[in-house]
C-alpha cells in the first residue's frame, strides 16, 4: 500500500486529462491527440512524395516544427503527470511517443535521423484508446479471445507452411532455371509463399512444363490451406457467440471505463473499482 | 393525419405504375424500366470503345437521344405522380435519376459534361426493386442483418488493417529504394494493401532480400487476417439461420408487398397495411 | 406401362455393360471408357504444343484415329442398346459424346472443323459416373444440396458484385487516363473485376494517386465481399451436418445403385427398384 | 512375444536419447538436432546465392563437412541402437536421413549428386516431433481429423475444379491467340488454374474481349469455388469443438509420451503403456 499518496492536484487534473478518456475534457484531449497524429503522419507521407517537397518544404518544414513542439509539450506532461515514470517511459508507447518526438532535434547532429520519422506510424494504434470509449472494446476482446484461443493451432498451422515454403521452394529452384527468375534458393521461397498466398505478383513465374506442373500444386495447395485458419477462428466465432448468448454474465460485458492507474498505467479497471487491479494502489475517483 | 387527401385518379394510376410493382401493369413498368436502363449502360461502354465509336458514332448518338427523352419522360411522370414531389427529387433515386438524363441537355453548354453520364450505372441499383418481387427480399434483408450486426467488429477489423497498412509501407519505403517502386509513403501504403489483400498485381515488387522477408510476413499476415472478416460474417449466418429455425414466424418472412407511399415514398409496407408505417397517410387499397 | 417390352438379350447385354455400373463387366467398361477419354484429352492437349505436333504429326495422327473409331464403336452400341435412342442422342451426354466423335469425319469436307475436338474435355464429367460407385455420391449430394439452398442468396450477391463492378469500372475509367491500361468502359470493368476477386493479373494497374485511393477500396470491398459466399456456404454446411446427425436416415445414404433405366435413361434408381421412378417401365433386374 | 531380448545397456541409452524425448538427454538430443538441421538447409541456402558461394565458397564446405559428419553419425547411431534396423531404414524418415548424408560422399563420384542435398529441406519435418513434446499434439490432431472427415468431399471437389480448369483452358486456347500467351491446351490450363485460385500472376493475360468475358466468368467462378473447401473444414471444425466439449474424454488428450518402440519404431504410445499397441513388444520402462 506503499505509494498510495495522491498525486499534487494539477498533476492529478493533467493525468486525468491525458491518460483517462471519461471526463469532457479527457475525450476531448484523446481525439484532439488523435487528430495531430494523423496529421503528423499525412505530414510524413507527403515529404515523401518528391513532388510536393520539391515544392512545399518550407512549409512542411514549419509544420513539422509545430507537431514536434505539441509531441514535446505532451511527453513531458505525461511524465510529470504520473507517480512512477519510468513505468511510462519503458512502456510499449512510452517508447514509440519517444522515438516520435526526437528525430528533428537530433537530425542537427545526425545527418538522416529523420528516418525514425517514421516510427510516428505506430502512434497510430492509439486510435485503439478512443475506440475503447465505445462498445467497441467487447468486440475488440472477443476478437482477441478468439485468435488467443486458436493459437495453438495456428502456431501449427504456420509451421506447416513454413515448411512446405521450404520444400516446394527448394524443388522449384531445382526445376526452374534461373532465366524465369529462380536464382537462389531464398528467393525460390519467397516465389512459393507469394504463390501459396495467392498473391502471384508475376515477378518470378515458372516457364517450364515441369514447373507450371509444381506451380499448380501449390496453389491449389494454397488454394486449399486458406480454409484451415478461416475455420479455425470461424469455429471459435461460433462457439463464443453461442457461449454469451447462454451466458450473459459474459467478461467482455463488464462495465470497464478507461481510468489508468496513476501508480504503474494499467488500464481496463472496472467502473467501480477501488484499487488498481494491478498494483492495488489508490485510483483517482 | 393531414395531406390524406387521394391524388387524382389517373395520377393515382401513374403512381400505381410506376412506384409499385403489384399490378401487372406495374411489374411490366419496372421490368421495361430496368432494360432499359441495361440497355443505356452498354451504349455508355460502347461509346467509350474507340473503335465502334468511331464506325457508329451517328447511331450511338441517335439511341442516346432516345434513351435521355424516355428518361426525361419517366423524370417528370415521377414527380406529378408523388403527393409530395421534393420527397422524391431530393431522395438517393431522385438525385441518380435527374443526373442521369441531364447531361445530354447540358452537352450543348459545357463541353465534357457527358462524362456525368457514367452516373447511370446507378441506376441499375434499381434491380433490387424488381428483386424485392420474389423471395430475394428475405435473403437480401438477411445478408444485410449478418452485415449490420457484425459492423461493430468490421470497424475495428478495418482500423487494424488500415494501421498495419500505414506501418508497413512506411517500413517498406525505408527498406526498399526507388528501383523497385516505392517512390513514396502513399505509394509504398497502395502497395501493401495490394499484397495484404492478396491482390498482388506486381507493378511494384520488392527486389532486396530485407523487402521479400518483409513482404513474405505481409502476405502470410494477408492470409491469416482474410479468416477474421469470414470467421465473423459465418457466425452471424450460422446465427441466423439458427434463431430463423426455433422461432419460424422471423421479420423476413413477414409477407411485404411493393407498394409505396404516395406521400414520403417509404416502402416495405405490409401486405395488409392501410396506414404508411412511417407517416401514417393512407396508402392507395 | 407400354414399352415393356424387353430388350433383345444381347441389346440387354451391351446396355447392362454400357449404361450400368454394378456387374463387373460395367465397372470395367466405365474404367477403360474413363481412361480412353483422358487419353483422347491428353492426345488433343499433345497435338496443340507446337514442338511436339511437329515432331510426332503421324503418330498423334494414327492414334486420333483409333480413339474416334473406338468413340464411333461406343456411340453406335449406346444407340442401339437403348429402347428410345432420341431420348439418349438428343440427351447433354448425347449430343458430348457425337460432337466428340464427328470433328475427324468432317476435317475431311470443312478444314479446321478439328476444333470441335475441344468438345472432349466435357466427356471428362463421365468421372461422376465412376464416382458414383463410392460412397462420394452422398458427399456430392450434399455439396450440391448446399449449393442449392443458398442460391438465392448467391444470385443477390452476384447481381451485387457486378452492379458494383460496373459502378466503379465506369469510375475508375474517368479517373485513369489511356496510358493507365484503361482505355474503355469494358476494359474498366473487367479489370475491376480482376481486382474484386483478388486475381490482380497486373497488365492493367492504376498509376494516378487518385486511381490508386479507388483501388483501395475496391480491394479492400473485395477482401471483405469473399466473405459473404464463404459465410453463406459454411453455414448451410453446419446446417446440414447438424441435420444429418440428428435424422439419421437422410436421403442422401439410401442405397442407390448405377442402373440406368433403358427406356428414359433416368439414374439414381433404388438398389431394390424394380420400376423407373421417371417413366414406370419395368427395370432389368 | 520374440524379440523382447532388451538391448545392451548403453544401446538402450542411445535409443532412448535419440528416438524419446521424455528424458531431459532425450529432450536436449532432439532440440539441437532440429537447430543443426535448420542450419543445415540455411547453409544450402547460402550456397545457392551466387555472390555469397563465390566469395565464402571455403567456409561453406567446411561446414558443410561438419554436418554431414553430425549426420553420418546420427545416421549409425539410429541403426545400431534399434532391434530392427531395417524397421528404421526403410522407413520414410529413414530414408530422408539417408538421402540427407550422402550427397557429400558421392559427389566425388557422380558430379552434380550435390542436389541431393535440397532432400534435407525435409527433414525439418522432425520439428513436428519436438512439438510433440507440448499440448500441440491435440491441435495437430485435430487439424488432421477435420482434413480426414472432409477426404470424400475434398476429392469430389478436387475432380471438379481440375475438370472445369480443362474445359475453360480448352475454351481460352480457342478463344485467345498465340500472342495472348496461350500457345497451347497445357499452358491454357495452367492460366486457368492460375487464374482459378485467384493467384493472377499476369505473365499470361487475355487480351480480346471475349477471353476477358470469358476471365471474368472464371474468376468469379474461382471467387465463389473458395467458399467451399472452407465451408466444410469450417463445419467440421465447428462439429469437433462441440463433440469435445460434449464429450470431455477425447482421445486427443489422452496422455502420450514420446517414447518410441525399440522393435518397430511406431509412435504414440500411452504414458503407461507396458506393451507396444503394434507389435505387442515390451516398451523400455
Amino acid at each position: 500500500m506503499k505509494e498510495d499518496e495522491k498525486l499534487s492536484p494539477w498533476k492529478h487534473k493533467i493525468h486525468e486529462i491525458i491518460y483517462e478518456a471519461d471526463t469532457p475534457m479527457g475525450k476531448l484531449f484523446d481525439i484532439i491527440l488523435f487528430i495531430i497524429i494523423i496529421f503528423s503522419v499525412i505530414l510524413i507521407m507527403l515529404e515523401s512524395v518528391k513532388a510536393i517537397d520539391a515544392e512545399y518544404h518550407e512549409v512542411l518544414f514549419v509544420l513539422e516544427w509545430i507537431v514536434t513542439i505539441f509531441f514535446t509539450v505532451e511527453y513531458i506532461a505525461r511524465i510529470i503527470s504520473i507517480k512512477k515514470p519510468s513505468h511510462y517511459i519503458f512502456s510499449f508507447y512510452g517508447i514509440i511517443d519517444f522515438l516520435s518526438t526526437i528525430p528533428l532535434y537530433i537530425s542537427y547532429i545526425f545527418a538522416g535521423s529523420q528516418v525514425l520519422l517514421a516510427v510516428r506510424a505506430f502512434r497510430l494504434l492509439r486510435v485503439f484508446r478512443i475506440l475503447k470509449l465505445a462498445r467497441f472494446l467487447g468486440e475488440a476482446s472477443q476478437l482477441k479471445r478468439a485468435l488467443k484461443a486458436s493459437r495453438a493451432k495456428i502456431t501449427v498451422f504456420l509451421f506447416a507452411v513454413l515448411i512446405a515454403s521450404v520444400m516446394m521452394g527448394t524443388l522449384m529452384y531445382l526445376v526452374e532455371g534461373d532465366e524465369a527468375g529462380f536464382t537462389s534458393i531464398p528467393t525460390s521461397i519467397y516465389w512459393t509463399i507469394v504463390t501459396l498466398t495467392t498473391v502471384g505478383y508475376g515477378d518470378i513465374a515458372p516457364i517450364t512444363p515441369q514447373g507450371q506442373a509444381i506451380a499448380t500444386i501449390i496453389m491449389l495447395l494454397g488454394y486449399g490451406i486458406i480454409a484451415v485458419p478461416t475455420g479455425m477462428v470461424t469455429a471459435e466465432f461460433s462457439k463464443q457467440s453461442k457461449d454469451s448468448s447462454s451466458l450473459k454474465t459474459s467478461g467482455s460485458y463488464v462495465h470497464i471505463n478507461t481510468q489508468c492507474c496513476p501508480t504503474c498505467s494499467k488500464e481496463g479497471h472496472r467502473d467501480d473499482a477501488k484499487h488498481c487491479y494491478n498494483c492495488g494502489s489508490i485510483l483517482n475517483e
